[in-house]
């Protein structure tokens, strides 16, 4: 069989099936789609018109960004040690509401597609205003992306009234019907921000187009007991009340989530979208992951915008997730390499309802992916290769990234060490002492 | 003035004085110390033999890594997602109890000396057995250290009894005495696995010597029952009573600390060493950061080994550090970026005892320091350089690390975008809005 590209990485973590790691495997990639991951020995059915050798690495799919402000990446920083309201009203808002215009969103959206492919990640669900410009400079990067069809209650320079933000929100769906590389999320901003009648409103405009619902939900406690102030209910109670809680919704941040928030959103088949980094940074709080993947929640990993964060490194974010749901459940078993993993994954790919054609290394779905080095100072002796990419390998061991077979990115990094030992020198005592173990 | 070499960074962190960025500012390096540090316009007093520019680089001191087990990088990774008794018992202790060797601890700290250096960390301070081998294989690197005059109430390949353990503690103060490069502390393993006996010896062995006292303390919840247990008290009662709660004191880990430890630990001038992606990982706990800061105890960042981190990555562990203290502490405003660099770099060398050498950028000490690009993909724009050093750069950011004034590392990153831009093109969009902000 005639192929574009035969990988041959020491691992292979496909995601799916789930807990897998692979030696000795090859993918071959065809017109953009992983044609087949078989054993080494069957790999001289394949006529590759390129062969990818890579000793000491490890093939994964593409990470799926699954909350992102990617033109905020103009912003990084701003504001660091602030209460989140001197944050938001001193720092972030007057500067978005000076700069906010469609190149603001395109320059930073093509910042944040470079940050995030050279990270890993080849698809993000992006939350912003002026989502065709946010589009364009993502794609820039060659990566996939949702984007907004966005609402909020305010006055922004992306539209003045609900009916404004309503009737563009019909035209970014429009303006992105079939596209292969772009998909569209309905958005209303968070509960706080969107009144009850744009919220139904936006409800059936995902019902109509079967759109995945993207909303910050419970982010913080003062969220839910406003809530329960103005409208004597909880968010979730409200948002399910609305039509907002169903299989299509994506509940992002939900840090503050009780029992029975879990188990409404557990029962109505939602996604919830966890951005540690974020939630630590703003002292949102701690969100109950453990419990949200035992009640049996899609989970999904997002970076949030780099104001709030400040790295779109969704390997990094999904360390910090599975290293603080250990510590929240006071149980170093809870969050597994592999739960993790898939969470940043095919997670993100089932809530943006994109998993037929990405989140995983099956044959037939797009070839995203990417390879990373583990025998490097940083992570030798590899005893434990899925665990050790999460835990000890950073974004920058990243060497190559593929996006519908293509080559995106490729990196090297060159260290000389002149008191100190050569990467070889470091192998040989590695591979001497695994042996040993 | 003759100088060996003088840095030309776009930032400098000198750490002493406190929260300050210096810009168009000069390091003059002369006999491996800093000879001074001053603004451009003077450098021209200064003959230098190698002038080092660093257009979009900040320069801070080296890291100091207050907690490490480096022989450990031998078993990195190993059982990962088990509760810490299985941990320790099925994975960690038959290891090291079958591999424990002179040979087997100079290696693996030869390589997490290296991967340390490289991670920008220019001093550890270790606790393991064989510490004059330890020492052997981090000196490799270049690096300084502290080694361990251990003690721990078991038999072991380094020693088998209370007595032995003491007689070659003693040796190994002996073997260092007055060595610039390697110090010794007096470190019983923790209140659980060392005697009343054998604790009250150390406390006097460290006094006699002027030595810090390394120890592991309250790391988990039931070493803290089990103490109310069989002693009627909590460990840094028990300790204090023994001789061992004083300015000397490195406590470490101390996650379940009670308002009175912390005033216990505070009165006692004592410093407390948080390893906080170790405490994430065990499920141990969260450290409360901020309310040991804001006693005023001196507070150190340590990796611990990298069978539970697992990475000696120091500029990681302390964006930890600040991103959890804000969380545990429902304040965004806690655990300020200056105060967590300072604790990484000079709360290390205090709680050591070596502040008067390395910790800070000073005139008159040691010149050990690293370089780390900021002006990339993944922290541009630069709005708030000493934040997005924590915060959005990552250890392979940094791209010289000198010790004593001779550079160990090096290191240069490669990317390249197929389908997305140049660095070049990257920094102009950035300087380009970074100038409207």
């Amino acid at each position: 069989m005639q192929v574009n590209t035969l990988l041959k990485p020491t691992w292979i973590i496909p995601i799916v099936p789930e807990g897998v790691v692979l030696t000795k495997h090859v993918i071959a990639i065809a017109d953009g789609k992983i044609a087949a991951i078989v054993p080494e020995s069957e790999a001289s059915q394949f006529e590759a018109k390129e062969v990818v050798e890579l000793p000491g690495e490890i093939v994964m799919p593409g990470f799926v960004n699954l909350h992102s402000h990617a033109a905020m990446n103009l912003l990084r920083g701003v504001g660091p040690d602030l209460s989140l309201m001197d944050w938001l009203q001193k720092k972030v808002w007057p500067l978005e509401g000076r700069l906010m215009s469609p190149e603001f969103v395109y320059e930073g959206s093509r910042l944040a597609g470079e940050e995030m492919v050279q990270s890993g990640v080849t698809c993000t669900n992006d939350h912003y205003f002026f989502p065709v410009d946010a589009a364009a400079g993502l794609r820039e990067s060659g990566m996939k992306c949702a984007v907004s069809a966005f609402l909020i209650g305010f006055p922004s320079a992306w539209a003045k009234t609900d009916d404004e933000y309503l009737k563009k929100a019909g035209e970014v769906i429009e303006h992105f019907r079939g596209d292969p590389m772009v998909h569209v999320t309905v958005s209303p901003h968070a509960p706080y921000t969107v009144s009850d009648d744009a919220m139904k409103k936006l409800a059936a405009l995902s019902e109509r187009n079967n759109l995945p619902i993207h909303i910050h939900v419970q982010e913080t406690e003062s969220e839910v007991s406003n809530s329960l102030k103005q409208y004597g209910m909880r968010p979730i109670e409200r948002l399910k009340k609305l039509g907002i809680v169903n299989e299509r919704l994506i509940s992002v941040h939900s840090v503050h989530l009780s029992d029975s928030d879990i188990d409404t959103l557990a029962k109505a088949g939602s996604s919830v979208c966890h951005c540690p980094s974020s939630n630590l940074k703003l002292a949102s709080g701690f969100a109950p992951v453990a419990k949200i993947m035992d009640a049996g929640i899609n989970l999904g990993i997002g970076t949030d915008g780099v104001a709030s964060n400040d790295k779109l490194d969704m390997l990094g974010e999904t360390r910090l997730a599975a290293l603080l749901a250990k510590a929240v459940a006071k149980d170093p078993t809870a969050a597994p390499v592999h739960k993790m993993l898939y969470a940043a994954t095919m997670g993100g790919a089932k809530a943006l309802g994109w998993d037929r054609e990405i989140g995983s290394l099956e044959a037939g779905k797009s070839a995203d992916l990417f390879s990373c080095l583990l025998e490097e100072i940083t992570s030798i002796p590899v005893l434990e290769p899925a665990a050790q990419l999460l835990y000890s390998a950073g974004r920058e061991s990243i060497t190559h990234v593929w996006i519908n077979g293509q080559l995106v990115v490729k990196k090297q990094q060159k260290a000389e060490s002149f008191r100190g030992m050569s990467r070889t020198k470091a192998l040989d005592i590695a591979h001497t002492w695994q042996n040993k173990c």
